[in-house]
């Protein structure tokens, strides 16, 4: 078999571990036997569109070895979305047509819903048009809502950082009740999803311990009984935690930050799911509240990364690798739960059209039956995931990350409008 | 010498390392030929005046041990003020009372400026009225604005956490900027004085890296020459990374927040500078931004903080226990540089009335010119305060924090009104 280049490419929000995943894709095609060099799309797809390639033999061993604990996007990712085959035929028509210019027959796309949809149906367009391309779809995602996987890479680690987070805060909120703060509220993200907001219940191994409440997108708010339950819990415990997830809607289906008013300068708040509930608790219950309002911090805080989480995101990686070498294409890996406890898991594969633009809510037994916390089930599923640590280096008091130098490939077609 | 009694209490706005103190205190205190037993106050000064002590005896040799590793207070802190003694002299005198029902005639005092204010009156109080007492003050405070002393424990590891939290979340920007955010913004504590806002200067190493504008209460807000910069910023970057204090004030003396709007529920915004500076960035130069507001999580983020940090907290809690033993009273322990490169350190003393009430700024040449960025000079002053890392032990994924069971004394008086 004569050996063809691959590229790599990063999709959507980035995390503290897709750049494990590329580690693991990186060592697993150099090791390969059917690839010859692997390249990235700088800024994901936009660089596959624009024939930006990287060119990661120029980088160093030590950058790539450094990839596997350096978080966010280290090639650039994209929110780009390619549109609809029918819409839009010049953009598959140019990605094959850089990717036949570079002889790359390879393509191994990192990312969530979108980046399977687009997996699936560049793998079907490759081959209508006789292009020979296998696309290997590799799980990313902070918000843990792929179908059929049990999990997906990003998602232990965002868990960990939020639990550790609102442990610490909440046993801060402890100390300062007597005479100053009574309520601390977490924002996390999950926009369409509970998972993240849920994790952090595992921090709560006891009833005193926040948080005390958890607001799901999956439970639509109801205020009075919400401020009732802040009431109880303070009156009983002297102050309370709250997790509140960026996703929650009211009943009429709309986010608490389309609820509430207007900014300093005249527009609608956006993304303030933690500042509406401060404000309520502030204005209902009279009470003195702190929050805090983690964003990209939490997808991205790498120094407190989950150990089973960077070793799933490598091998997600290398197994990408692997299912190409046995001719497989338009796939995902997806990660397989053999045993709760001790945990242990394996990797397995699906075809990417059952991933591609399906969500995976809460199920309602992972929810305590007043929606205001978790159960004994999802304590299961979740805490494995959060599992050991995995420290990157330090050097003068910070992590020593690395940065590519993304020299690119010298580009051989005219560019794209 | 007979053995007396000693109380420790905590004070103010906690942080990862003030029981790191209150270990260096107990466990000095228990070697000490001088002292007998040492309680704790319950919920700082409160526990004094109501005579709620805390029984640390009844505290497992675990769990003391814990203290060094665990954040937040684990006694309880209090935000309450002494009155002033002309204004309240009954307070002074139930102290006393309380003190001496318990035979306790050591007070170990753990808190910034307005503790050592109070150290300082109670010294005097107690020799003018012929009550053995000697009151020893242990700093802490992440604002870092105790005058006299080099810094301040809690500094060090809010530093440290923000300072990550900034090279994270701009490394994650940085792979986002191509379709998505191009501004991020983090808001970080201090109310008055900048040494928060301007540790997170230690992550840009170069001139590409974020945090590129640096907010301090220190320099008066311009909005246009502030848009002026972070557009630039982008042009030449393709994205900026700002980090802002929530103490910065314009011109007049407003902080951001009050020259802002109203909340959802018709309340004026507060505590809101990085809310501010995300909706002028967007609002005026049209630009995808985030932020993240990490409020108490960054003074009780104990799973990243500074081991320089750490070993000061401990080693300043031993020293007021050495400080009692050469009969000082009313003094405070400080922190000396003796170099800065390699970083060494040692303890000595001021009166507390050196300390009380005063506000230590950053000064000018530690603040680059145009006011938005450090000086090699606060990078050579910051940087040893961050050194090390000092990970607690985790089980199930989480830190093994412990929590005090908090067994109060028999009370011996009637209740303080």
């Amino acid at each position: 078999m004569a050996k063809k280049n691959a590229v790599y490419a990063q999709s959507g929000g980035v995390t503290s571990v897709i750049n494990a995943s590329a580690y693991g894709v990186i060592t697993a095609a150099r090791e390969a036997d059917f690839i010859d060099e692997i390249y990235a799309g700088y800024n994901g797809i936009n660089g596959v569109l624009e024939e930006k390639l990287i060119d990661l033999g120029k980088e160093s061993a030590e950058t790539i070895a450094a990839l596997r604990y350096t978080p966010a996007g280290a090639m650039g990712s994209a929110r780009r979305k390619l549109q609809h085959l029918e819409k839009n035929k010049a953009e598959f028509d140019r990605i094959i047509e850089v990717l036949a210019a570079h002889d790359i027959h390879y393509f191994f796309y990192n990312g969530g819903n979108d980046s399977m949809d687009t997996v699936d149906k560049l793998a079907r367009f490759a081959k209508d048009h006789s292009y020979p391309l296998q696309v290997l779809g590799v799980p990313k995602t902070i918000d843990n809502d792929l179908p059929i996987t049990d999990n997906c890479p990003g998602f232990g680690s965002v868990a960990k950082y939020n639990t550790i987070s609102m442990l610490e805060a909440s046993m801060d909120t402890e100390s300062m009740y007597r005479d100053s703060t009574k309520v601390f509220v977490l924002e996390t993200m999950g926009r369409h999803a509970g998972w993240i907001a849920a994790s952090t219940g595992l921090a709560s191994r006891s009833e005193s311990e926040g948080p005390h409440l958890i607001l799901l997108p999956e439970v639509p708010f109801e205020r009075e009984r919400f401020l009732k339950a802040v009431q109880d819990t303070v009156s009983r415990n002297n102050m309370c935690a709250v997790t509140v997830s960026e996703g929650v809607k009211d009943k009429e289906g709309r986010f608490l930050s389309e609820s509430g008013g207007k900014d300093a300068f005249g527009h609608s708040q956006l993304g303030g799911a933690g500042q509406f509930i401060q404000d309520l608790v502030k204005g209902e219950l009279d009470l003195k509240v702190h929050g805090a309002v983690l964003d990209y911090c939490q997808r991205s805080g790498r120094h407190i990364a989950s150990a089973v989480d960077v070793e799933q995101a490598v091998a997600c990686g290398r197994k990408a690798v692997e299912l190409a070498g046995q001719g497989m294409s338009g796939v995902m890996v997806t990660i397989v739960r053999d045993r709760d406890e001790p945990y242990s898991w394996s990797l397995a594969h699906t075809d990417a059209g059952n991933i591609a633009n399906q969500e995976k809510m809460m199920p309602a037994e992972y929810i305590r039956e007043d929606g205001y916390h978790i159960t004994e089930g999802f304590r299961t599923y979740c805490l494995p995931l959060i599992g050991g640590e995995d420290y990157p280096p330090y050097q003068d008091g910070l992590p020593a990350y690395r940065r590519l130098k993304k020299e690119l490939l010298p580009a051989k077609l005219p560019a794209f409008a």
